[in-house]
């Protein structure tokens, strides 16, 4: 499988690499070994030894190096094997992959493309993950469906009328509304405002609304996977600013492959802080999951139904879609317009 | 996998169909959504979406129309999309394959081929499934074997003595006993008696005789993989069709390809209404499921033990057999013979 | 896959196979049917009838042949069918394979090559499998893992030091040792002593020194995957043949390939009749299996790791591994050197 290299793929929640110990996850095929030095750097390794390609993340971590369980050779943080038992030196050979990494606004970032190309100004502006004026459950689901698939669900918000009718949709006039779709460097811009419409089902647990509302859903989605949102609602009299009158959220999410046919999903839905304390973040976390599991059952399905030798028949949802798939191709980075 | 495609499978028992809602099964490699429209016919529809492959049956039945639940597309009983949500009128190209159905004597048959081709006259006589005169309870089996592995088994009745030695069989003399094997168009006409012989086992639960028994087999075993038969037993002095003293049994017996390596398999054995009540039809069905797995577990693991490279010895067991996959080369639907 | 083929492979241990019934295993991806004859003599079958490819393993024995359950056909130990029911004499080609089988203290060989080529003189030397002097209890594992993996874990004991740290080996001196590794017609010896190192934790159970101990490891490693030890500790001052103060272990292994990424593994680790009873055999069985399910869980995830687009980094430790893989090479049987 070819996957766009030379990008960052969110491969972990900072919480999830402990202080001291090893964690594991496949990314694009590779089998990664994560850990942390004393001074808390993150490293990301080949979880692969060179000698006999036994998994590192069998053996244990020695300060910021890690030993090799299976015949004891010792890598550096670069991933130089630094000490062979028996021998004076080691060979100059003797190395595993060490991948770029960063860790921003409670994101692990990894770059699995060439290192020396590795910017961090093409990482995404994830700040809403780590700012005091919002709260929210980190979230995590794996997928047996491919990555291209997970990104063309949140491409076209249509499916919010049907998959989710009963969790964040509640009306059959967000598929109606036409979304502004523009171009962005490596991604797309969708803003999606729908008027008249009943609160969605989750919004209960957040604000009462009496009378239909407005809504609106304003995001970028980025390559290699990354949607970056504003949203909420409001009465049509009141503005969508007042914090005491409307509803108003913003979303995370990150979506990595593992494989060519499966895929790692990262996610937050945030509110601000100040409206209400951890039990909201516990109740918006768990209507997320219920419904990113409807999305799940429906793109495992699709995933098991796909066939190769039948043309999908592209319709007027997918104007993102196609536009981001665009992005995609021109990999320079350059912008596309906007 | 290449299957015949211009012939009737049996996809379902008709209760197996409700009312109002979705069935599904997969034929031939091909997933089909079947539902019922308000007057009852049975509609199969491709199982997938023609937008983005999504499997219809994870969506909802309006009226004789089903609506995709992923982006809203509404399907009529053609397979033409009557809506598209947000567009004036559906491309024309926007459709999924509908397939010719027929319900007749309680089986549901499809036609998976040609739609222009799909012939009434071809199906097969099933009458004994719908006939007030004899009782049975429906019967379906998962295989996980090809098809013709299981085609193969029927095709030979020598296997009664080994494999259900203790169920269906309890002689010998089966095995022993030469059939009359003569061509049909599509199929082959299988004529197999035996006299001497001790009662089944199984006959124990319909009548009980003193001494040695004549059965008899006769049955047709048509193209797709039908078995349509007429058994039964009676000691030497009495006439085979004396109802008081003999046994005789109809079966319907059809096997149909799920993929290149799974297979489902509708059955009954059916005993005279007036002998006695649904107790002994749920006896009856009760030891044939017994028998019919003994089958499964030979069959499942004969697959397992096919080695391509290596040739099948065909021996006189296999004059049925050899004359069947005769009559499928001669695909024309022309008489053979007979 | 290819294999190997003239050379003895071990199929089972001597009681896996009863005096009445069957026994089957697969070697080398073919499905084996082995059973005795009421003499006693092994018998190894293609466990696949000639005729419809059923396993003959579902069928049963009879006197010193076996029936097929499908069809009735009974075949000799030697293959040969010697009875089709119907036919008054099977056809000459009626047989499946019969593979030379060797009983030899208490493994079973087969010979899955040219029959003609089957010479006992092949076979190794597993007297101590046999020998009323020493007390073990028998091995088996199953591995999801390729043989070769498991031979080069057994052909580099330095993995002792790290792998096994708290059963087998104790100290990292095992793995700085540097062994002597001589050519064998068809494999390799490796003499590794080890001096002045802790008494490895599993000798806890065997005999207690008062200080550190001199160890040693002497064993061939011949083809198709044999290992034969003597191993065993002493004080410095003492004679390791002083049976009162020394620990003197032997070790008889043999790995076999099921199929390509999946392997047989039988073994034994025998201590002196006279030093103790059932119940150390107990106990060294006990830790044995401990310490091999260390190197399975290593393995076996190392051949989930393994990438055949990435080369291996060959090191000092791997030099029996290679002059084995060279013994390989050269399959005519002749000496190599030594």
């Amino acid at each position: 499988m070819s996957y766009p290299m030379n990008c960052w793929y969110v491969v972990a929640w900072s919480h999830e690499v402990p202080a001291v110990g090893m964690f594991t996850r496949t990314v694009l095929d590779q089998p990664l070994l994560i850990y942390r030095t004393a001074a808390g750097a993150i490293v990301a390794l080949e979880d692969r030894c060179c000698h006999r390609h036994a998994p590192l993340s069998l053996g244990r971590q020695e300060g910021d190096a890690v030993r090799c369980g299976y015949h004891g050779l010792l890598f550096g943080p670069d991933g130089r094997c630094i000490e062979v038992p028996g021998m004076q030196q080691p060979p100059s050979r003797a190395c595993v992959r060490s991948f770029p990494v960063v860790e921003k606004n409670r994101w692990v970032f990894v770059w699995m493309g060439d290192a020396a190309a590795a910017d961090p100004a093409l990482l995404p502006d994830n700040g809403a993950c780590d700012d005091s004026g919002w709260h929210y459950r980190p979230g995590y689901l794996h997928y047996d469906a491919p990555h291209a698939l997970i990104c063309d669900n949140l491409l076209d918000f249509s499916h919010l009328s049907w998959v989710h009718a009963n969790t964040l949709g509640g009306s059959e006039a967000i598929a109606l509304a036409t979304p502004e779709v523009t171009a962005l460097p490596r991604g797309v811009r969708v803003v999606r405002h729908v008027a008249g419409v009943p609160p969605p089902p989750y919004y209960a647990a957040i604000r009462r609304f009496e009378g239909l509302i407005h809504r609106w859903f304003d995001y970028d989605f980025l390559q290699p996977g990354i949607l970056l949102m504003r949203s909420g609602g409001h009465l049509s009299g009141d503005s969508p600013q007042d914090p005491e009158r409307s509803v108003q959220l913003r979303s995370c999410q990150a979506l990595t492959p593992e494989t060519a046919t499966t895929s790692h999903y990262f996610f937050m839905q945030a509110h601000p802080a100040h409206i209400a304390g951890d039990e909201l973040s516990d109740v918006i976390h768990g209507l997320l999951i219920q419904a990113f599991e409807e999305d799940r059952a429906m793109i495992t399905a699709q995933a098991t139904r796909m066939d190769a030798s039948r043309p999908m028949l592209p319709l007027h949802f997918d104007k993102a879609l196609l536009m981001y798939r665009r992005s995609q191709r021109s990999d320079s980075g350059a912008p596309l317009g906007a």
